[in-house]
């Protein structure tokens, strides 16, 4: 392998990725369930070092860490920047005082907005990764997930965002709620996806939750068919919410959940294409790595 | 004591209360938690006969009961019957075919109604207890909960109903979701229900789950206020979606929570009183029992 010069790692609640870079370019990556949700303060750097020490030699590595691990709840808190900024910022990182001498780790901070109020971790370099591609776009991002979030952008600076608790509300729901009776764990029936973004389109999401389970019982509903209503419930009222005078719009993320979203802002008439997540976290980190290398 | 004529049963998910009755009048009352949802098909009768037995002689007494014990997971399945009905009806009940002999029980059936799909068990009863008290009453009666339902009443029947899961949803957003970082377990915000309640009749319920959490980082929102504002987003939601055109409403629950709705109506100018529901259920088991004796 070549030599590591820099180390990527998206660090999220349940999840702990990195890769080993030399300039954008991936050496090797790896990945962990040892998400920031499992860690007490102390377990950071070990569950860091498990995965990212096959990489190490003596020279220090520089780390840029980014998503929950910045929390309160994380290895050290990296404040909130405020927007209107950009996703991220060159020499707004966190430094954190790892004991281990090889590396230098850096955190990426989220951003917060006053009101409504909200904030993320974790999206702003995903849509670094986006605006570096894309400079001059204008329009939303959509990054949907346990907290969903549509990030509006121009001028190469987030302007706002909203969070949805789409993909939390349907899991509880879709397991945990009397639902779960009428609810299958996988399946997709497109029919009754569309029928219910469109009752979640108008506003209806929670007044036909009940329905779901009720129409069950009554007309034997098949289970699949109740998990794709309930999951076009929750993103039509998502879209709802958060999609007046969206003209253009990005969704980033993986691909089931993407194309959903893509089926979804379609039945609402708004024009989506999908880029996949995974990519733009490493390629926000790198933006940001080059940034403050050439300061 | 005097001689037990009949008893009447509450049997829900994770309640069984009986009393020992006399004509109309309470000789004695019992409860334990051995409800429905805690109960294998087998293990019914031995519950009502651990809580009734002491009341028992020799000879065989009716026992009345309503609730979730006549779903398909519990003791005997008591066909739904369909709206528009009377809430209860004589002759209508399921017969159970018991072990012990000084026994003869007979489960109420629920209600249930084809579009929107829809059901209950137990509330048909509580209903019945109403109207036996006020058979002219037109308007909603709303039985918060769990599951809440609006119940359409005229010319002494169930004209329609509604069912909210806001009982439901308020739990498991409160001490599963995210939120529970930022939501007391108990305490109320007079002011910040009031705001909730309005929010959540102008449809944004969902839309501002996630602003609980982020407020709670960034302003310090005090978890008692944080509960008081998720518990008016869902109540207002819930009104918005089943208030309109009520011209007059009747809650009945328990005194805490009935409280709250008549708040959260207030707020939205519906003219509301509220009634205990322990009792009604006892009145609308009372009426169905009248009546079969007097065929």
């Amino acid at each position: 392998m070549d030599a590591v010069e820099w180390i990527a790692v998206d660090w999220g609640t349940s999840h702990l990725r990195a890769w080993a870079m030399a300039g954008r370019a991936v050496l090797a990556e790896a990945g962990s369930a040892k998400g920031m949700g499992s860690l007490e303060p102390d377990g950071f750097e070990p569950a860091l070092l498990e995965l990212i020490g096959p990489w190490l030699e003596t020279a220090r590595v520089p780390v840029l860490a980014c998503g929950m691990v910045g929390a309160r709840q994380g290895w050290v808190e990296a404040s909130y920047r405020a927007v209107p900024c950009a996703p991220v910022e060159a020499g707004q990182t966190c430094k954190v005082s790892a004991r281990d001498q090889r590396v230098r780790v850096e955190i990426v901070p989220g951003l917060s907005q006053a009101d409504p109020a909200d904030v993320m971790r974790g999206e702003e370099t995903q849509i670094a990764g986006f605006l570096a591609a894309e400079p001059a776009f204008e329009g939303a991002a959509i990054l949907p997930g346990t907290h969903s979030k549509w990030v509006h952008l121009a001028g190469g600076q987030v302007q706002g965002f909203h969070t949805a608790m789409t993909g939390e509300l349907f899991s509880l729901l879709a397991t945990q709620s009397v639902l779960r009776h009428s609810v299958a764990t996988d399946g997709f029936d497109a029919a009754a996806f569309d029928a219910g973004v469109q009752a979640g389109l108008a506003g209806a999401a929670l007044a036909e939750l009940f329905a779901i389970r009720a129409s069950g019982l009554l007309a034997g509903t098949r289970p699949e068919a109740s998990r794709a209503r309930l999951s076009g419930l929750l993103i039509g009222a998502e879209i709802a919410a958060f999609g007046a005078g969206v003209s253009e719009a990005v969704v980033i993320g993986g691909a089931g959940l993407s194309a959903h979203y893509l089926r979804a802002l379609a039945v609402a008439g708004c024009k989506a294409r999908a880029l996949d997540g995974a990519d733009l976290v490493r390629e926000g980190l790198w933006s940001l790595y080059e940034g403050a290398t050439h300061d």
